[in-house]
């Protein structure tokens, strides 16, 4: 296989790795289930090579030279995931975006910004803030994600419940295809010429093509902003409150809700024991701000919420993007992760009992909890943790598979969906067919097979195998 | 042919239908270039059978029986498209939704309704607005047009600007495949599961599939209404006062601009000569739509606006959904027609200005003129009614197609998109390519020819001939 990395330095030249260290750092992304593999010594090996194009054109020319030569090709933005997107096996290139770095264009009278797909979140975010503008999208990797890979897994940001996920804030695409064309979408604000072409690769994974581009449409950062909290006698008091608010067209850009547990684990000092606490981010102009902040105080209320000390929410806002070391918790014992989920109204109560009770039956799993962090007209979504206590390491990957196998299965049958903004990798292939039917799956295998016949780009992930069933 | 309608009748038995009457009555949409045909003895020939399926199967069975026989299936709602997206020929069949009637599920709790494809809109919004609800989608047609057929174009109703279009509105889909097999997409609030699968539909113009029935993602009825009007010097001040409003976050449902011809022809007892009229509905709880209103007055007299009579809107509200016969404005010698367009805000003036002059060098344009009525962050859209005087009925055509071309080119050329709500159909399909590129279409070519190889789904719209060149 090293006859690929000679093919692709002819072309490339210095864009091309083949040192130890750069291969052992694009083996794989922060998927969990990776992590024990590498603490037991069975993690993804590196790959033949790792080529960081600088534009494009390159990317389009690794593309082509990879296909010509049979070669799989896994594209790494910023290596945050956290559902196995990326795998290295030791056939294939990775294809980082990384020197696909900065911004394009910003016009801020337009509020419209194009970055190339390497950049990383946080550098975005900074560079339309120098602007007096925001991207508005927070997902928790803001610091280790991509621009492109926000796209490519179809992200949402913290700031969501106003100001909608990664769908509501692309203005416009560029995409390398496996064939190495290239689609550029037209910067319009809205058209109807045919099914949006943005929507094919928004959640794609790597699989359909390469994200080169992004342009968002911004925002002005907000005149005013107000935190609040309260804290409510149970979840679906809770729950109830945000169903009201919502409703209504009350639209806080941050609404969270913790279960009793989380709340007491994270905000002991301000939620009394038993109750979940709701943090609230309103922002907008100041007169908006004030009515919304009104609103939604009168129907907390009226659903047994008493308002609590809104230092919760500067606490969080400053401690949001901390990112468990899965390692370190490892080596503790502890098998540890995140599941997010999404329901209508009706179904999230029960959806969430049902999952923590499947997950407490295991006798290792010493934690289960969730809360809602994303919330929608027609429902909210769940974020789940558990931690599992396993001394034996060679016993790890299978708790955790059994963790994520009884969250899915419990997800599903409680009629809710079982990815909220994490994507599906490899850790939800073998549960896409409960989302998405067969008749889904057969519909992205098709377009699958017509865009990339040979199955080269990014293989194994999003598309579960050819009649698998989930286990 | 008639053995298509045979084969048919051993299936479905009544609901085939071979009776001149409902033959002529499923020829062709409200397409004014068709309705120019018909004038002349050229219009558009009856079909071999309409049939009109009650259930998803027998949707299911139509599509499989014509495949076998190799006979094309032109999809039929309410008949109210205006690009030419049903036509007849004595080889098809024509497949009419509006058995497919009525009322599915509705939970009000929930916000949720599903409607069976060929329910009219205006019976749908009535039904749910007698639980206190609304689908919030209000296009002109909502009278004439079905909620499959809004899905299947892409819709945007008059109170987009807060609600959003089709795509923000629909909560599931159910859509019958090529090749009989039935998509159910999933009824979760957002998912990150591969690309969104409703998407593919949304726009598909009939060629990927039937729709068969829409969950809708509905609200509660607005607790305040405020309207509101001003008049601007010129339309580029009016722009720049959406521009400001729209930037900060504020988002009145309705938010109409006329150019000054507009504004005097339609409201000239609201708006001074020479000025451009703004309407405005503000809507929501109380206090939002007081702040609202605040903050939009306060932008408006910024940029020279001067508040008008709010009559204009009631008028507006009133007489909107009246729907021009093309008959009988051909019958008195004129050639009249609407295009919608979006541009960015940089690009709106420019385009308005050239599509008006590149209409008016015809001899024959007595009018061209547009309003803006959907806006966004980005940018917003035009529209533009164009009336010619053409006595010599052979010439209709001709001057129709001319001023349709000289819109499409003018627009792309000021770098606007070239269809905001209306669709492609085959008015536009042959500038499809300008707006989507040569990538995008072959992209949408191939997802068409994985689904339906034998191109028998409404062919002839929406994709370019291939290798068709824009005239």
């Amino acid at each position: 296989m090293s006859g690929i990395a000679d093919r692709l330095r002819a072309a490339l030249g210095a864009r091309v790795h083949t040192d130890p260290e750069t291969l052992a750092a694009h083996r794989r992304d922060y998927w969990a289930r990776a992590e024990i593999a590498d603490l037991t010594g069975h993690g993804p090996p590196p790959p033949a090579a790792v080529v960081r194009p600088e534009s494009t054109e390159q990317v389009a020319t690794v593309l082509r030279l990879c296909r010509d030569a049979r070669v799989p090709v896994v594209p790494f933005g910023g290596g945050s995931g956290v559902c196995g997107g990326v795998e290295s096996r030791p056939e294939v290139v990775v294809l980082s975006t990384r020197a696909l770095d900065g911004l394009v264009t910003l016009d801020s009278r337009e509020l419209r910004a194009s970055f190339r797909a390497g950049t990383m979140g946080g550098d975005a975010e900074r560079r339309v803030a120098s602007e007096g503008l925001t991207i508005g999208h927070w997902p928790q990797s803001v610091e280790l994600s991509t621009v492109g890979g926000w796209v490519a897994t179809r992200a949402a940001g913290q700031f969501s419940t106003r100001y909608g996920s990664i769908e509501d804030l692309v203005l416009a695409l560029e995409v390398v295809l496996p064939d190495g064309r290239i689609l550029r979408s037209a910067e319009t604000p809205r058209a109807a010429a045919g099914p949006d072409l943005r929507q094919w690769f928004m959640g794609s994974e790597g699989t359909l093509g390469v994200v080169t581009e992004v342009t968002f449409s911004l925002r002005p950062q907000p005149e005013s902003r107000r935190l609040a909290a309260f804290h409510f006698p149970t979840l679906e008091s809770g729950l109830e409150a945000i169903r009201r608010f919502i409703r209504v067209g009350w639209q806080p850009p941050v609404v969270r809700l913790y279960d009793e547990r989380e709340s007491r684990r994270q905000f002991a000092a301000q939620c009394p024991e038993g109750r979940c606490l709701l943090l609230l981010v309103h922002e907008g102009p100041t007169g908006a701000v004030t009515a919304e902040a009104a609103g939604v105080d009168a129907l907390c209320r009226a659903e047994q919420g008493e308002p609590a000390d809104p230092k919760a929410v500067e606490h969080w806002l400053e401690h949001r993007n901390q990112v468990p070391s899965f390692r370190e918790l490892l080596e503790r014992g502890l098998v540890v992760d995140t599941i997010e989920v999404a329901a209508t109204w009706d179904r999230v109560s029960g959806l969430y009992r049902a999952v923590v009770a499947s997950l407490r039956e295991l006798p290792e799993v010493a934690l289960a909890s969730a809360h809602s962090s994303h919330s929608y007209r027609s429902g909210t979504n769940l974020y789940f943790t558990f931690a599992a206590r396993v001394e034996d390491r060679t016993r790890m990957a299978a708790i955790y598979d059994e963790c994520w196998r009884r969250t899915m299965r419990a997800t599903h049958a409680a009629g809710g969906g079982i990815a909220h903004h994490h994507g599906i990798g490899r850790v939800r292939r073998a549960y896409l067919r409960d989302e998405i039917g067969d008749v889904g799956v057969a519909l992205l295998r098709a377009l699958k097979r017509s865009l990339d016949p040979d199955d080269l780009l990014n293989p194994g992930v999003l598309l579960p195998e050819p009649a698998a069933n989930a286990p």
